[in-house]
C-alpha cells in the first residue's frame, strides 16, 4: 500500500495546549478507514482516534488531542493508519509497514528554555589566534615562555603556514581586538549574525584548549577588557556570541593541578590519581589532566557554585549568549564518563537559571541524539547529522579521511535518520558546519573544486539547523588537517576569492530572507544518484532546493505541496520550473544548487507532503 | 561494494578478558585494506586497528583487543572496513554504507548476573484458575463474596465458556494443587522445563492482578502451603518457576488503600490522591489505585525492605526462580512513570542480591530496548521483537487486531532491528510467546489453520530467545480476546489434538537437543515474499531453519557457512538439501517449517556468515 501522508511540527500541524497537544495529519489519495495517534504518556501505549477535519483538494485532514508525557521532557507519538487490507505507521523516519521502534517516534519537546534567537542566526566560527590582529603589542614575544616548561614557543609572521611540529605553541598574533575590528566586515560585508569563538581563557597554547585560568582571558588576546569590549560591540550590533568552555580537563599547569602534584590533598581530589602520581588525562595527553566530577569542589567551581566558571561569563559585564561545551560527552566521574547525563542536566539547569535564553551547545564528533532529548543540550555540533554526511556525499571522505561512496539516496536517508531521533525544535537548533578547527577545510577536502564548495555552502544555508561558517571559508582559505586548517585569515583582499565571498553573502542573505529556511519543516522530495531535492515549508512560504553534485541532468519528481497554486520563483538566478500535473521537471546543471520559493496565504498553509 | 562479513557474539568471535574484549571478524571475498573496531569507551570514538589472524578457505579472519566501556553496563562497538574506493560499516543491524547510529552498534553486556539457566528453558505459562483443579473444596462457593463488594461472583463448571461480562469474577476452580498434579504431564509428555504462573496472591478476581495481600497465596488456589508444595515439586524435577508480581498498583481492597480512604495519612501517602478522594489508578480503573514509588514506605514494602514483597518469595521456603514484573515500565513517581529507570535498577539490585541467578522478566507490550541495556531487566516479554512480528507475518493481524500486510523481507528486517538494540546475551533471554492471557490464542488468530500454528510453534522453538508456550496451545485450545483466551484446559484427552501435542513435544525436543537453538547466534540467509531461511550456529553445531507461510515453492539461496563441509541432515523428516557451489536449493512445501543440522569440529567453528 502506498501512502502519502504528512505531519510535521510546523505551524498548523501541532499546537501546544498546556497538558495536551493538538496534532494534525494530512493524507493524500485513498483515505484510511481509521486513524490513530499512538502515544505513551506513562510508557504504556494508548491509541487516540483522529477525527476528520476538512480537506483541501484531494488532501484530507485529521486531528486529535493527545496527552503530553508527564515523566519525560518530551512527548513521543506517531500515527497509525488502518485500511481494510492493512495498516501503515507514520513516524519521524517516514512510513513504515509495522510499528516503528521508539527511535522513530515523533518527538515534541516540552522545554520552554530552548533559546528563541539561536535558530535564526548565521554563525561564524573564529579561531582567535588566527583571525585578525588588533594590537601587535599583545603578540607573544620570542622566548617569552617555554610551552609546558619544556619547549620555546614559536613566533611566526601573519600568513606563514602552520607547522604540524609546532602547531600547539606557534603564534601569529591574532587577538580579540582584531575580532572587534572586523565586526563591520562580518556583519555588513558577509552578513553573519553571531560568533562562536574558540577558547579565549588563559592558556599556554595557541588553541587554548588547555586552560590555566578560567576567569581571565589570555593577555595575548587582550585580557578581560578586550573580551568585554568585543561582546559589547557584538551586542550593540544586535549580534550574538558563544564562548568555548573546556571543563572536562584542565591544563597540567593549572594551579589546582600544580598544587595537587605538590601534595595538596584537596586539589588532588579534583583529579583522578592512581599510584606513583599517575593520573587520568584526556585521551592520555599528560598535559590535560581529567577532572573528576564526583568531587564536590569540581562541581561547585565549574558548574554549581555561585561564581562558577559557567555562571561567571553568563553574568554582567560579559553576558555571553551561550556556551559551547568541549567534549561534553566525556564529562563525568572518575577517568571516564560515568553519570555524564547527570552532570549535563546540572549544567543545563545552571545555565538556564542564569539566562533561560542562553544557548547550551555540546561538542560531539559523533551522534548526539541521547543528549538532545529535552533534558540536556539545546543543540550539538552536528557532525553526525550534517558534517559527516555532507563531507561523504560531496567530498567522498569520512571523518577519519577514509574513502566513502554515498549515493544521494543514502545521503538523504542518513540525514533523515539523524533528524528522526530528535524533536523538530532541536533539529532547528542543531549547529551545522562544513568544517571546523578540528577538520580539514571543506575546499581542501573537495580538492579545491569551488563549485562543490558552493553547493555545500548553499546546502548549509538551506538545510534544517543553524548554519555556522568557519572563518575564512568565504574567501577561499584552504588547509588540511589541524594545524593547517588554522591558517591566518589573509586580510590582503588581493588574496580573496571575491566571487566566493559574493556567493556566501548572497546565500547568507537568502537564509535570513526566508524564514522557511531557518524555521520551516523539511520535506524530502527526491534523492537518486547525484541529485537531491527537498522543500522547506513554513506557514507563509515554501522553498524548494535542487542539489546536484554530478553532471548536468534533467530531474523529474512529484511536487505535491498543496499549500498553494502560486508559481515557483527562482531565487538565485533565472530559471524555469515546469509542472505537468503534480510532476515537476527541472534542469540541474553540473555541480549546482538552486533555490526556488513561493509565498502562500495563511489559509493555504495547512497541507503539505512528505 | 558488496560485503560478506561476519561477527557475532558466539564462541570464537568474542571473549571477555577482564577490562578488554577480544573480538574477531570474518570477511569473505575481496579483503579490505584496513579494518577497525570502533569503540566509545568514554563516549569518545576510538578506532582500533584489527590484525589478520589466518583464514579458512576464502574466509579471512581479523582480531582486535578493545577496551570495555567503564561508564555503562555494556561495551558498544562496530566494525569499519576500508577499501581504496570506499568503506563499509558492520553493526548489529547489518552492513551500512556509513557510520551507523548508536542503536545499531553491537552490544556486549558486562553483567555477570544474567541468569545462566534461563536461556536453556522451554517455559510454559499457566493461568492458575483455568489450568487444572486439584482440590474441589478450594473452589469459591456461590455467594461466598461480592466482587469489589458490588457484584456476586459467578461460579461455573470446568469447561464452560468464559463470559466477557463476568470475566474478572467468574471462577472455574483451578488451583495450585492442580498444577502440581500435572507436573508429570508437563515434564514427561510435553517436555517443558519451566513454568511462569500468572498471579497467585490473594485477590478477589480470577486473574488476581488486583492484589489484596502480597504475602499470602489466595486460599482458593491452596494458600502458601500449596505454592510451597508446587515449587518443591518443580525443583525436585529440576524444573524452574517464575511468579508474577503486580506492584505498580494494588487492589482498592488492599488494607493500605482501605486505610487510606479511611483517612490514615501514612497509608494515604502511598497512593496518589488529588482533591475529594480522587486518586490515580492504572489506566483509570478505579479498582487499581497506583502506588507512588516516591514514597519511602512503598519502596521499602515492595522492593528494598528486609521483608519486601520482592525479597520474600525469593527466600526460603519458597525460593522462586524469578519474577515477571507486571507493567514494569509504568512503575514510578506520582501518577506516571517518572524516574522509572531508577526503580527498575533498584529492583534489579534487590533481586540479584537475594539470588544472582534469579530472573527479572519485565512485561512490556511494546518495545523494551531501553530496559535491556544491562542495568535493568534480564529480559522482557518479547511482544515487540517476537509476538507482534510473528502474528503480523502469519496471522495478518497487529496487536490491536488491525490488519497488517508483511512480506518475509519486512518480517526479517523487523526481527533483526529488534534484536540489534540489545546485546546477544539479552537476545538469548528474551521471553518469546506466540500468545498469552492478554491476547487471542494463536490458533484462533490464524482461523484454526493448524499448519500455520505449527509453523509458528516451530519458529518459536528455533528462533533466538527463550520460548514460552501458553497453556493449552499444545492440545489445540482456542480462544479469542480476554477472557475467551483463558478457557479451562480440557483434561478429557478426547478433546485434544494429539497430533499437535506430538508436534509440540517433538519441536520442544529439538529445542533441547540442539544447543545452537538455545545458545547459538542467528544468521539471516533469505527472506522474500512468503519464505524465510535462517541459521542458528554454535561452536559445535549449526542448524538451518526453512520457513514458508505460503504455497509450496523452490528456494535458492547462498549458504556460505564455512564452518564445515559436513553435509546437512534433515532433523524433522526425510529431506534432501542440494548444494551447487555455495548455492543451496531446497523445496519448501506449503505452510511448512524444516529443521536441518550438522555437527562441526571445534577447529571449524571460527567462521560463519551473515
Amino acid at each position: 500500500m502506498s501512502l502519502l501522508a504528512f505531519h510535521d511540527a510546523i505551524p498548523g500541524y501541532l499546537e501546544d495546549r498546556d497538558d495536551q497537544l493538538w496534532v494534525r495529519l494530512a493524507v493524500y489519495g485513498l483515505q484510511p478507514d481509521a486513524l490513530y495517534v499512538r502515544i505513551e504518556p506513562d510508557n504504556e501505549e494508548y491509541l487516540v482516534p483522529m477525527v476528520a477535519d476538512g480537506h483541501q483538494g484531494t488532501w484530507h485532514f485529521y486531528t486529535a488531542l493527545i496527552d503530553k508525557s508527564q515523566h519525560i521532557e518530551q512527548t513521543e507519538y506517531l500515527f497509525k493508519l488502518v485500511w481494510s487490507q492493512g495498516s501503515s505507521w507514520l513516524g519521524a523516519a517516514g512510513v513504515e509497514p509495522h510499528m516503528p521502534r521508539n527511535i522513530h517516534m515523533y518527538r515534541y519537546s516540552h522545554d520552554r528554555r530552548l533559546p528563541t534567537w539561536s535558530g535564526a542566526q548565521v554563525f561564524y566560527q573564529v579561531f582567535p589566534e588566527r583571525f585578525a590582529q588588533g594590537d601587535a603589542h599583545l603578540k607573544p614575544q620570542p622566548g617569552e615562555y617555554r610551552y609546558l616548561n619544556r619547549t620555546d614557543i614559536v613566533i611566526k609572521q601573519w600568513g606563514d603556514e602552520p607547522d604540524p611540529r609546532t602547531g600547539g605553541f606557534e603564534f601569529f598574533g591574532g587577538d580579540l581586538i582584531g575580532v572587534y575590528n572586523k565586526l563591520d566586515y562580518l556583519q555588513q560585508r558577509l552578513g553573519v549574525t553571531a560568533l562562536y569563538l574558540n577558547p579565549v581563557f588563559e592558556s599556554q597554547s595557541s588553541h587554548k584548549y588547555d586552560t590555566v585560568d578560567y576567569f581571565n582571558v589570555d593577555p595575548h588576546f587582550g585580557g578581560n577588557r578586550a573580551l568585554q569590549q568585543l561582546i559589547e560591540g557584538i551586542h550593540l550590533r544586535g549580534m550574538r556570541v558563544v564562548l568555548d568552555a573546556v571543563i572536562n580537563h584542565t591544563s597540567a599547569l593549572h594551579p589546582w593541578f600544580q598544587a595537587a602534584l605538590a601534595g595538596d590533598a584537596r586539589q588532588r581530589a579534583k583529579y583522578v590519581f592512581g599510584v606513583d602520581n599517575e593520573y587520568a588525562s584526556w585521551k592520555n595527553h599528560h598535559s590535560l589532566p581529567t577532572l573528576d566530577f564526583a568531587n564536590a569542589d569540581v562541581q561547585a567551581d565549574m558548574i554549581t557554585g555561585p561564581d562558577s566558571v559557567i555562571r561567571h561569563w553568563l553574568q554582567a559585564p560579559y553576558n555571553i549568549d551561550g556556551w559551547r561545551m568541549d567534549v561534553i560527552h566525556m564529562i563525568g566521574e572518575g577517568p571516564g564518563a560515568k553519570n555524564n547525563a547527570h552532570y549535563v542536566r546540572t549544567l543545563r539547569a545552571v545555565i538556564k537559571a542564569e539566562n533561560s535564553e542562553a544557548l547550551l551547545l555540546g561538542e560531539h564528533f559523533f551522534e548526539a541524539s541521547s543528549w538532545l532529548q529535552g533534558d540536556q543540550e539545546d543543540c550539538a555540533m552536528n557532525y553526525f547529522g550534517f558534517g559527516h554526511p555532507v563531507r561523504a556525499f560531496l567530498a567522498g571522505l569520512d571523518i577519519a579521511h577514509h574513502p566513502i561512496e554515498l549515493s544521494a539516496t543514502q545521503f538523504a536517508r542518513w540525514l533523515r535518520e539523524a533528524r528522526a531521533r530528535i524533536s523538530f525544535d532541536h533539529q532547528l537548533l542543531q549547529f551545522n558546519q562544513l568544517d571546523s578547527h578540528d577538520t580539514p577545510r571543506f575546499l581542501t577536502m573537495v580538492q579545491n573544486d569551488r563549485a562543490l564548495l558552493q553547493v555545500a555552502i548553499g546546502f548549509l544555508m538551506t538545510y534544517i539547523g543553524t548554519p555556522c561558517l568557519y572563518y575564512g571559508t568565504e574567501i577561499g582559505l584552504v588547509g588540511a588537517q589541524d594545524p593547517d586548517c588554522r591558517r591566518c585569515f589573509p586580510w590582503d583582499e588581493r588574496q580573496w576569492d571575491n566571487e566566493l565571498l559574493d556567493f556566501c553573502q548572497r546565500w547568507i542573505g537568502y537564509r535570513k530572507a526566508f524564514t522557511a529556511l531557518s524555521a520551516g519543516a523539511l520535506i524530502d522530495l527526491y534523492a537518486e544518484q547525484d541529485a537531491m531535492v527537498f522543500a522547506r515549508i513554513s506557514d507563509h512560504e515554501q522553498c524548494l532546493i535542487v542539489l546536484n553534485r554530478g553532471a548536468a541532468c534533467e530531474l523529474q519528481f512529484e511536487l505535491n505541496l498543496p499549500g498553494s497554486d502560486a508559481p515557483w520563483q527562482r531565487v538565485d538566478a533565472d530559471g524555469d520550473l515546469q509542472m505537468i500535473g503534480l510532476d515537476c521537471q527541472v534542469g540541474a546543471p553540473d555541480k549546482s544548487l538552486q533555490l526556488w520559493s513561493r509565498q502562500i496565504s495563511a489559509n493555504d498553509s495547512v497541507a503539505a507532503r512528505t
